[in-house]
């Protein structure tokens, strides 16, 4: 198994860890956004969202929140981005699937992308009507 | 009730809904970051991720998995990013607990904010040891 994560679970390489039960991993980000930018991880392999078990995602959301909670308290944190990329296109690097729990702080400068592209007139229902009719198959 | 979210489910605010069962809605964002862009939002009003009911974020989790992979297809996406701000100081604002589904297309020059403040010698173990310590609590 040559998957970075996997060996991260199996402490062939090291992190520093902050929290491990029977389905989830997780460990402070060596590339943060801010101080305490952690990941979470699930310990079965699976290389992002699409393929994850929904009973391993049930849990994954459970020990997001808990931490979200915790890291927020610990780091005296304003606010938690919380923020999952799925294939390089959306800036996934590891192909295990991951989740970001990133503290933030009023006024630490990140910006978001909100609204970058808007709507012409029509295209809004259009592109729901593209996204229901594959919803109802 | 004045929350803009709780009056989107109710339909005394329009949306172009993508989605919807018993416990979630879900809808195209007005100001998308790209064409597709969606907002899965709890049908409970809870302010933000420290605050949703477990039972209601596991099936949130569901729905934005569901969503996720039918968005990808219905607008031929390269990506996805699954994003949740919490408070103000991590960019939200309507104070409904809201999860984005974001389509993205590669080189569309969105960029992303990991590495931006890099720990310093021994500080990386003595946040995780302020994280974990609060865990145990």
């Amino acid at each position: 198994m040559s998957c970075i994560f996997c060996k991260i679970i199996t402490q062939e390489i090291p992190s520093q860890k902050i929290y491990e039960d029977e389905h989830t991993y997780a460990f402070l980000d060596i590339h943060p956004v801010n101080i305490g930018h952690t990941i979470v991880i699930p310990k079965i392999h699976s290389a992002n969202i699409y393929e994850i078990p929904d009973i391993i995602l049930t849990h994954l959301s459970k020990t997001v929140k808990k931490l979200a909670i915790t890291i927020k308290k610990a780091v005296i944190a304003d606010g938690i981005n919380i923020v999952m990329n799925n294939d390089s296109a959306a800036g996934q690097i590891i192909f295990h699937a991951h989740i970001h729990i990133v503290p933030r702080f009023s006024n630490d400068g990140f910006t978001h992308w909100r609204g970058a592209r808007n709507y012409h007139p029509d295209e809004m229902s259009s592109v729901g009507k593209k996204i229901t009719n594959l919803i109802s198959i």
